[in-house]
């Protein structure tokens, strides 16, 4: 992996890599957080953050103000792209935001020509951790966290692989893909017309048949403009009910769907992610 | 002034306006951070937030991470832009970035095309607060701060104005802009070739004949790639010193200019700001 640039930021480093991945089939950046522990010895748990529409590794690292907390607890910070891109990668014929480029969604596609590069699930949750393992000092604790597309993203990540991440948390998450206008619009084209295969890339649907009891911590905005239509944490919330499964839901009267938002609580989910994985570590 | 937008942040609000400014002959627009405090019915200190070459009001809002610390604090933020904008309003002929739109250079140019827009000390001295105080529940106690550009900006606008603030700090500011290729440019073109003009828009060369002792803490990144050529923090340390001027002037190990640098200390000044605008409240 190639260097692309290092800030310094809060006593740790801030830098962007870019590879090659097999996975899909294309150049990849993403950016990671190193905090200051990593200059002194210690190897440390690793939160991956998955990004919504639209953004690259650039928008979370740039704008959620988590290295401040990452710095403090110890948590290091992979942040990956939110589709593949360059030369030879399809994205939406219209050019439209929702799709495509930027928009992958964080699953395997089947149908072509989406399936040749839009893998972002295998790596995400399997090639680009072992690239981390292999040149980062990381414990085998992992957490996964996300906003929008991302906040579904990493709530299926952890829901169709059970072991695999000792924590998981989500802002304003896609919570029921199949029947909303992003999700319909991007599984339909990624994974075909077949309703039946989407359901295992829809977090309701997959918690309601969760073999494992992974807490999960959602902060939603009571003004987030797409809650109603795109988002639809209430299906969730039904879904964790009807099987008592341990979701804590947190709607936040007047918070929009913005960084802004993220910012205000990111404290918070790194407060839980870093004390889950934390305490799993010898 | 005209509402833009609105987001909840740390249980206050950041909000944009658009308004006339009579000062400026143009459109303008502004940000302002209310703190949580605000809609208990406070009246609170303000700081106001210069930014760098090329920013608009956004990048310190979006990128800083202030608004943790403003609503610990109780601290109202203010960020202009940093230039006349919209249309008649003149730019770099050759299109750079270091001059013109988004390069106002907080001055008050005597030159056409210029003078005729390009008159941002008197906007953000005395018209931008004129407007904050009659709207935004401030009390009389000011602090100005920036970065880089707006670093300059913030220290010749205290140094140009005793009494006016009452803390004032700056990030990579362009200390000797008199002497340094963005200055030069700068100044040529808004205040003509006479140097002579030029000195009562440098920081370091106001600073030797200040009147107030009004203290001033700059945070330098050690690996500002900007240090040597543009910087110069040297020349205002040197001004200090042999004044007696209360300056602390502190060389970061490792940091850059990025927005990774001044996020990593915006907690310190905003502090800073609040201990000084604070303790001289009624």
């Amino acid at each position: 992996m190639e260097l692309l640039s290092s800030n310094k930021s809060f006593g740790g480093w801030h830098q962007r890599y870019k590879h090659h991945s097999a996975v899909l089939n294309c150049e990849m950046v993403f950016a990671v957080y190193l905090p200051p522990q990593v200059e002194q010895g210690q190897r440390l748990p690793v939160l991956y953050w998955l990004s919504g529409l639209t953004c690259t590794d650039e928008n979370f690292m740039q704008k959620a103000g988590a290295q401040r907390w990452a710095a403090e607890l110890g948590l290091i910070l992979v942040a990956p792209d939110t589709s593949p891109r360059g030369p030879g990668v399809p994205s939406d014929p219209e050019g439209a935001w929702d799709f495509g480029l930027g928009a992958g969604f964080y699953l395997n596609a089947t149908q072509q020509p989406w399936a040749k590069h839009y893998q972002m699930h295998d790596y995400v949750v399997h090639e680009l951790p072992a690239l981390i393992e292999a040149k980062v000092p990381v414990t085998d604790q992992r957490g996964i966290s996300g906003h929008s597309m991302g906040g579904h993203g990493a709530l299926v990540c952890a829901l169709r692989n059970p072991g695999r991440y000792q924590s998981v948390s989500a802002f304003s998450p896609i919570s029921h893909p199949s029947d909303c206008p992003w999700g319909e619009k991007a599984f339909s084209r990624y994974l075909g017309e077949d309703r039946a295969c989407w359901n295992d890339w829809d977090a309701s649907l997959l918690l309601a048949k969760a073999s494992e009891r992974l807490p999960i911590l959602v902060d939603q905005g009571e003004q987030d403009g797409f809650m109603q239509d795109q988002l639809k944490p209430e299906v969730l919330e039904a879904a964790a009910k009807a099987i008592d499964y341990p979701l804590t839901l947190r709607l936040q009267p007047g918070y929009d769907h913005s960084y802004y938002f993220v910012a205000s609580f990111i404290e918070e989910h790194l407060r839980y992610h870093a004390q889950a994985l934390q305490q799993q570590q010898p």
